[in-house]
């Protein structure tokens, strides 16, 4: 079996053994890449190169042994099997990786992971790692955004009905609505670009985070600071002013805190699609597939099993930080394991599981399929009742009593509900119109002007405007212009 | 690439793509095949097969339609790549699978899954996979038991220094700190018959559990209950009474909750071994492994790595019911598929971590190496004091005054304290022997005797056989006579 | 301001500062009680007054020291205020009640808490807590399932549209749907019932559960043991055999695993009530309370304030075993203090989310209004095309091909299915019965038989009965006769 | 009881009856004052009178409206009793807060709220709350800051041994490790002000968000934009762009990590303490405080109470998060009442257990004890093995073959810590200078220089120091200019 820029493996791992489903069924090839072995080890690989250039600076390695690492610093070095077998013996994937980039690395082999501890390479290839992950999912927010700005605009006038408690309230715009959920993506990128400016790397510091091992090659503070500098500098990286043996973990709970929110901005539009898509309501529906195998008797069953699984990823990305926080709170004095075998799980999983979330979150608003028949037939039942509010102002306007008036309305409103819930057209215009107090003071017209939900949702085609234009598109040109090479 | 038990399949998947760490690091292999696809098919033939057989008893199926159904049932029969091609088509696992299947059992096939929905035969699979896995979680931890038992029995006598807030207390014994964990394992295998007692299959009962498409097949409700009975007998599984689609989520609840328990034993457990291996007790370590790669500085350095990984595995096993909370709380009317991708991934996983955990566990309790002279050490320097009372109960016995007596050995000591903390031996036995109150009442060997550690570990012994009697020998009896062959 | 059972107080906490809303406003009056400083304190009272009623058996406190105890062991005697005031000095509370307790028990006090550590009083004490707790929580849960009772078998062959994937599946009976939530409380209440088996007393057993105190005052294991068991039948506490400082914390981790089932099946019938009572599906809805202020444009809107509160609490109670989890796993060696705030905290709140939560579940039980109108609609509009299967077979059985009618059939549907979605009568009867394909073969009469959904209800009504009678009946029974004084 | 700045109300909850732990045990009198009834009912008139003075300045509502409203908009307006007796009535805790407002304001009354739904008061007092509450927090996360500034500067160079897996590792300074703790306040206070960026209030937009209420009071989406902008300056708030009912609550998801990131911090710190001020390790304690009651056998056991209970509170903060995960994705269309109950709760309760939480923190660092003498002591018995590595590349340079000198130092060392581990000196000094391969290239005191583990603690001095320059004098410069009057 070839890997990808890997050498050649013999094997894999088949249907006949465990397979989590993001290795086959969830999740981007791009965002596997990142979290498999040979994507880790191709960036250790190159930690241990700037490491060695940085050190070959300083005089500790040679020309001839920079040469060596740099000659097989490639992903197409790295050899995961040969490494594995080491591994049996020595018990540490690091270790073993690195005499296997040694054994390669001719002369140059010796002088590898000179003064280094382990964490200082895998801690500064992990920030590497979520970095570029944080790039992926910033520009899949970013494609979902420039999707739904689409919908935001094109949808700013439709008006549909306003539910809370999924009850129907006052009328808004689908577009408005959708501007709801975009905001809240913006949310996720303006918070994921916070978070990422957490995320640096450990630097070069050794077993407890003091670089004595360092200052023992280097002999001065100031060569160790400027050993650190250009090797963070060379894999452009930020790295902590102090660490212990590793960057703080408190860095992790962060990442998957800025997961966690953009997988809650999912599964919030998934489950309103999910309820609009209902033919109780019957508004929206997820883009249809190929023909799914459902219910022979049904063949028109439109189940939005796309939307159900992304609020179903979704809920196994938001426990996650709850993980960090345990670990990193656990960790012990300069350092524990307590990290070590989660974050091989945890970190992974949630970058994988909001990746897919993203994937679908973009599909679904691009491929929106959208029914102004059934708004209007919603609208019909259930928005007329909103503009009692409207008549009553203008009869009391018209010298009538609040008091009165009031009760009026609500009686005559109570009465064209129940034909409403009987499944009969909603009569409230014709009552109200044939209402003798309400007759003389307003015309038929203007009954049905006060009563048309159109009539009542208020500044949301220009919310959805000003809010693209404010918010939205500042983030797309900013995208547009640094893309994901932003770091 | 060899399926165990399945058909060849071309390729699997390898280091360059994601792999889970539960795929090829942590689990056991018995664990990961029963989480398999191929493993998760072949009790979906089961299933398919129980219920073609129970068709047939009714009349639905013929004999030459059983048997073809039959000759193709076996784990070996099970061709997931077949079924995958077909999947990418109609896109939906189980029906592929079937479909697969209904192709090879010639005349069979069309009689395959007659009158079921695919969650007659997903749950019910599910259940039996669910007691599968739980019966090796058993068998675990009735493994872990008996080798908790021997350490129990061995060390009940063993004296060494109790500690709460992580400061010395009272002495207790290793055998009696054992039997408190042991005593944990034996609540949770406690705790998981009693769960294992909720896991019943859906039954067969269609789209919305109410057996409407059987009850058409066979015309009267008392023939749809005979073919679930018979059909849950073949696969020696209860039902439950009623169901939506799917059996109630909240079993799945209930599961993860009692492997989060086991989780929490076996972090508490590896834990505080991790802080007695610390040097600065040292009276506990794991086993030696082979060498690993560790400082070159210091060969004799112990790290706890296996403890570690147990207590960082626990913590992803903790959160794991939650994510099933959510799933059964939200899934809405007969069924959404809010579960569905989110069980995919945390009940495997959840059942690899506690897997792995207790197999750490064991090896762990089997190899554990005791340092009897550094019990010795902390409880000369810090076990005298807990005599202290006793010395003063007896001054009180001979006509002392309590309260001064009191603030006498309060000073005293304070004094010896301050030597301990010094690295000094502790003084105190020659304090208060040399104190002219006290030895004007006790003799320095009465001192001696009301000082000494092992005059203070009230009950510990005792309680320790009468732990093992009654509460660990019943297990392993029990265990020894059914096996996990139980249900 | 009058302590109900404890000494007056002068003041209260007002809302002038933080109040918590089970303070308040959730929670009822018993389960507030129960978790009291003054409730609290009265059970420690009641383990101090056991254990020196145990020590005078066994010689250790005269008959008038016992006299002086039991005289102020009731909860009037509990004075928080004089006990707060003690606490200010000594930071500890239950020493702080051990003092003002002793002050009031004349020549009795020198003999409270002889041989006892803290956790000796406040674990036994927290049993007995929990334990009444649990039975409030259980009669509140067998209340909600003798009403679900009433519907199961009112509802049990009222056919309603089932709903799955929130689109219209088969029919199933409003019975058969309520019997699956009360299917889940009844599983509640066994696991319920498994969990109070796991809450043990600590026992007797000193600061490192060795009782080393005791067998210094009693002077022999059989002595020991003798105390604890009397000590523990007075309480009617079973006792953990072996222990440390405190009960196994995982206990508590059980516990709140329980009311976190029970949070769940609240939260899952409350959405599925929230969705129904949407007028978009109209057939059920909450209570009408007092008229709550809501818009005054929507006098109707029947906003399901009460379920939702109850969903909401449920989260709440989730993740509450989380905690635990923690605080059981991080405890090292015989004991440190991470429980102890948390506990504080978690459990009372806990048990009172899922009190309320329940009190509310039995109100929407007991009062629920169903409109067997918008369930005709609802059947009306989704329900005839369950039937088309049953059609096809039946032309299939009349010699027509199954693949041309199922092609057929699925044609019509979907032409019937847009008018249904068109906001028009569904139009499947008549289009199946003028279709000259099937009106060759079927009468009128017969299709509408054929497509009528209250057809295709399977045994759900049956189902139904035997739930009730082979799962809710016997509990209710056992309840009846036991009660809440079933320990 | 005088309800400060609130009406007098006749009675407070009290200890007869469920009190949370943050009412009278945990917290600062600020925080709870901010989460009151009345803090929260005072806010809410604020926002009332800001949207009545918005609206004055837009001909709404007139000069005498205004001065009557304004005359009662006062903390000690507020009267909870009053309102709680018509809330009775119209259960609806704002709208009887409303009326009993609009009964103090005169002729105010009646234009009070004009246009609004409860959201818009309630979600921008909420606004308000919160970015207190988080000034609150910010201020003493920078104390405790200051405070560890202090520290960090006095111990940069006070050697003490590094502990990774709980073994002695290299040495580091006590400063350095305390830098790192630093270093988590350093992010913490970063996050906090990047999420106090996201707490915006939800503006004035009315029942669905569309302002239609406003824009028919008022006319033009202009005059509605006029008026948000006028009331939210007024407030010193910015406004979301486009709202539901509500805000976004995934900003209190933001909120509640940044609080369990901080919790995170405390955690780890106060698990440090604990562990070295073990006995076994005894280089740290936790301020002494008054005499608490402890064992009398041990009156000199110092039990880390305190930072128990902030490592306690800490896991209490932990959860709260994904609370509002679940509140925020569950909220179904335009609002539900998912978040209504379960806010009430977990985020005062977050904010004040990290509040209580930072209270001990700054306590802890302010009066942390260090024992010279214990680091001595340590770094005499573990030490010297870290200086090894120094010893063979000083051999290795002398020309000694480099396998065969790590070998020779690995059996010495061995040699060495089986003495350690014995309860002896340290012997490597003597052992390594007699060996005679050793002695004949190095002179003892040459040996001496490179075992000293004051030697090896590479540049954790200069980094403590730049550490506080680059990172917390920034801090708490800024914080000094603006203090809590940030925003």
């Amino acid at each position: 079996m070839k890997a990808k820029g890997g050498k050649r493996t013999e094997r894999g791992f088949g249907f006949d053994s465990y397979l989590s489903p993001f290795t086959w069924r969830y999740g981007s090839p791009e965002m596997r890449d990142l979290f498999s072995e040979v994507g880790k080890r191709a960036r250790w690989r190159k930690v241990w190169l700037a490491l060695a250039e940085g050190e070959h600076k300083l005089g500790l390695v040679t020309k001839a042994e920079l040469d060596g690492i740099r000659s097989k610093a490639g992903r197409e070095d790295v050899d995961v099997e040969a490494a594995q077998e080491l591994e049996k013996t020595i018990r540490h994937d690091l270790m073993a990786e690195l005499r296997t980039f040694a054994a390669q690395a001719g002369k140059g082999g010796g002088k590898l992971h000179l003064g280094a501890t382990s964490m200082d390479i895998e801690d500064n290839a992990d920030a590497l790692i979520f970095l570029e992950a944080i790039g992926i999912i910033k520009s899949k927010l970013v494609g979902c955004l420039a999707e739904s700005r689409k919908l935001v605009l094109k949808y700013k006038d439709t008006v549909c009905m306003g539910w809370t408690h999924l009850q129907p309230a006052e009328p808004t715009t689908l577009g408005y609505r959708i501007a709801n959920y975009a905001q809240d993506l913006v949310t996720d990128v303006e918070f994921l670009d916070a978070v990422k400016g957490f995320v640096l790397g450990k630097g070069v510091k050794g077993a407890v985070g003091t670089s004595a091992s360092f200052k023992a090659l280097l002999g001065s503070d100031a060569r160790v600071r400027e050993l650190e500098d250009d090797v963070m500098i060379r894999l452009r990286l930020h790295a902590f002013e102090v660490s212990s043996q590793t960057y703080p973990r408190k860095v992790d709970f962060l990442i998957l805190s800025a997961l966690a929110s953009i997988a809650q901005s999912c599964h919030k539009f998934g489950l309103d699609l999910r309820v609009m898509q209902s033919p109780a309501f019957g508004e929206l529906s997820e883009p249809y597939g190929k023909l799914q195998v459902g219910s022979s008797a049904m063949p028109f069953k439109r189940n939005p099993v796309t939307a159900e699984r992304m609020c179903s990823l979704a809920r196994v990305a938001a426990t996650a930080p709850l993980v960090a926080f345990t670990y990193a709170s656990n960790s012990i004095l300069e350092r524990t394991l307590d990290d070590s075998a989660a974050r091989r799980i945890v970190i992974p999983e949630a970058f994988l599981a909001v990746d897919e979330c993203l994937t679908i979150y973009e599909s679904l608003v691009r491929g929106l399929c959208v029914y102004p028949v059934m708004m209007e037939r919603n609208l019909e039942r259930f928005g007329p009742f909103a503009g009692t509010e409207a008549v009553m102002m203008k009869l009391a306007e018209k010298g009538m009593d609040r008091q009165e008036m009031h009760e009026l309305l609500r009686n005559r409103s109570n009465e064209a509900w129940g034909e409403v819930m009987a499944g009969r057209p909603n009569p409230l215009l014709s009552i109200l119109s044939e209402d003798r107090t309400i007759s003389s003071k307003l015309s038929g017209a203007e009954v049905r002007r006060l009563l048309d939900p159109r009539g009542h949702v208020g500044d949301a085609s220009e919310r959805c405007e000003s809010f693209v234009r404010k918010k939205v598109d500042p983030i797309l040109a900013r995208h547009a212009r640094t893309g994901k090479h932003s770091r």
